[in-house]
């Protein structure tokens, strides 16, 4: 944790500062060990975080002080091993889980040290701090726990913790990876997901070897953004490192279930000569810059595959359940069936955006080409480029807390705000 | 066309046959070419047809005729090209379209001497004759055109044509040639689905390539399935031959956007040199047996990919809304939120059987490993073991128009009818 001292203020000061004809007013929070030594970061009385340059033309009036402990920020305890100091935030996967051997069951370890017990190796690669956020099924997830898990990881980023491994049941993984992308920007360091296919009681088991490649990730590499770690290949020799919006679950069952899609893997990395080979120059770097924490998911969003005989009236019975947002999966480039238009139409006049992807999950929407396509544009829906199904539905689920115009919603949904859009593909993205 | 007058009856003949103390009474329809010789296929009053084996302990009257023209079967009118008999049936794709040049539109070819224009090669190959049964583009294809489909590809069959090509959309082609592969049973030629990722007045279309495959494989081919035949990658020199239960579109808009999914494509198919390569030893073969058609799809069926934030009240209004059958595409093994196991279980309470997929795609659904999972089989819903979401989808509401016993639907969709079912994989099935 690092703390602002040369600027004249401590951490749980209340300042107010005059910028530029601004005043801003908030608490001084504690920095990130890359931040620039000018940038002083302050909790609005909103809750959100800024960082403001103290140049020359500011000046910082000192009016209060708020207790270390009211802030929400954490020092490390109970941190064990050597090396970068890692923040470990378990959400409940079987990953890092230990069993007991009396009853069978299968617990998350609870503490650092129980950690070490289970992979020892991990004590030489970071310091590790163990937090059990939640133990839930990750089928089982909620928009409300994201933002939980997000506060989380952010508190851990401004507590100066040089990178953060998230431990995550697989089945949902790809969509909160996505969620923690678009919910904390400006990230300095690597917020990385990691589960287990096979649980670690098993001799398959894939839990210490997607561990040891995240907790080198988090500890050690180049890339500072919201990522997944799992077995690139059934070896057991390669974890693969996905971007958080571009990866999906593609097995039910095998180690390497996770897929890149519509993008390359950033990295591979080796588990036993613990060696990070980037291989994408497309990455976001760690940085000195405070991370932004922009939390809170709208719920009422909805989710549709297309299909042959699919019915108009299950896109009205959303609206008229106050649905706030719609995601379809189209068929080919996109489309919906033609008589599903009118009810898009209606939706979005209901101030309900309606944003399409494709259930082929490769490739890239393209509603120009066929008249169905072009019947929809007319309908008004947002045709969401690359981006994956999951994706655009946690994207907009996060955008209609940001904002409900109409106008804004769609200039947000088609901004590539965490990767998750690109302007082309290479041909060597497919098969 | 076959006329089985061996056994001393002519085509249209309204019978009554008494056999083992039953008594069947209906029309004779003709007999397939490859047909044992002592089978006679009656239309019965409801519209089904059976084959009737003939042996000495069966006695045939005749009670009437019928009009040849009335019994919906055809003869070839048109045909064009040298060799096996084909038929091709137009349902609106982009392939075998004619650019109309003064105006630019894009129109299916009508008859067979223009597809000839078209594709010259195909008369090459086989003696073609085509009907153009619809013209929609397949994102508004729906469950009774499905019927249509399996009417006419079932009377080709029926008339003693070496094969079927089916030109189709893309977009959902793979759920046709589901709907087809149950519909007709005990094919005894193959019912090729083919499209094109680009039309045909583009210098980059594959529509001749495809074509000329999917012909090969109706003339030619030693297996008797409902299969889809579109470029196995780039290089426009090969035509994969997928299984129409193992289908999915996986791309927007490449050639080679159709993949096998848990299975291997049956063929590969050199248009050039005009060589079948048989891939997979698992096909069913040409046969001299009749097809036998099980037409009909219950539209309220509903199709629902799971998610974090979906809500109970979806499978509730389902419910509600009448619909006779759920398929969930869930996460992982199957997985929906635990909160949604009461909703299930008031589903199958209600008499509506709920089918588990997986979102994933690849791999086997497996509700026995996690809690939430043995809760989903307590509210008794039917694990579909390796099926494709669309595929139990279109097999629920092909089942559903044969029973609504919900044993008998159980065990129907866990009993393998078409491919759709493979009780392990090996490991090549995946990337």
């Amino acid at each position: 944790m690092v703390i602002p001292e040369d600027l004249g203020v401590s951490v749980g000061d209340i300042v107010r500062i005059r910028k530029n004809g601004l005043v801003i007013q908030g608490v001084v929070m504690p920095k990130h060990a890359y931040s620039a030594p000018d940038i002083l970061v302050i909790k609005l009385e909103s809750g959100y975080n800024i960082g403001v340059s103290i140049d020359s033309s500011a000046s910082i009036e000192i009016i209060g002080k708020k207790p270390i402990e009211q802030l929400g920020v954490e020092q490390p305890r109970g941190a064990v091993g050597t090396g970068p100091m890692v923040k470990v935030i378990g959400t409940g996967g079987t990953i890092a889980s230990k069993v007991e051997y009396e009853t069978g069951a299968v617990r998350p370890a609870m503490t650092s040290e129980e950690l070490l017990e289970i992979i020892p190796e991990a004590g030489e690669i970071a310091r590790l701090d163990v937090e059990i956020l939640m133990s839930i099924l990750s089928e089982n997830m909620e928009p409300e726990y994201w933002e939980r898990i997000a506060e989380s990881v952010y508190r851990a980023m401004m507590s100066g913790y040089e990178g953060v491994v998230i431990t995550h049941g697989t089945d949902t993984m790809s969509f909160t990876s996505a969620a923690i992308a678009f919910a904390i920007q400006n990230m300095p360091v690597p917020a990385v997901f990691v589960g287990s296919q096979r649980s670690s009681d098993r001799p398959s088991t894939d839990a210490a070897t997607n561990f040891i490649g995240a907790l080198l990730a988090a500890a050690k590499a180049p890339f500072a953004e919201s990522v997944v770690a799992m077995h690139s290949d059934t070896s057991d020799l390669e974890i693969a490192i996905h971007r958080g919006t571009r990866v999906r679950k593609m097995h039910t069952s095998r180690r390497d279930a996770f897929q890149s899609i519509n993008a390359q893997p950033i990295a591979m990395i080796d588990p036993y000569k613990r060696e990070i080979r980037i291989t994408s120059s497309d990455y976001r770097p760690r940085s000195r810059g405070e991370p932004i924490l922009y939390n809170g998911f709208e719920k009422k969003v909805a989710l549709i595959y297309s299909y042959p005989g699919i019915e108009a009236e299950l896109i009205d019975i959303m609206v008229d359940k106050g649905y706030r947002g719609i995601v379809i999966a189209g068929t080919g480039f996109g489309h919906v069936p033609e008589k599903l238009v009118p009810s898009l139409k209606r939706a979005v006049e209901n101030g309900i955006p309606v944003a399409i992807t494709s259930q082929t999950l490769y490739g890239r929407v393209n509603l120009a080409v066929y008249s169905t396509g072009r019947e929809m544009l007319r309908a008004g829906v947002i045709p969401c480029e690359d981006m994956l199904p999951e994706v655009a539905y946690v994207k907009l689920s996060w955008i209609l807390r940001r904002t409900r115009d109409m106008d804004e919603i769609r200039k947000l949904m088609l901004t590539n705000i965490a990767g998750e859009i690109s302007p082309r593909h290479t041909k060597n993205l497919y098969r």
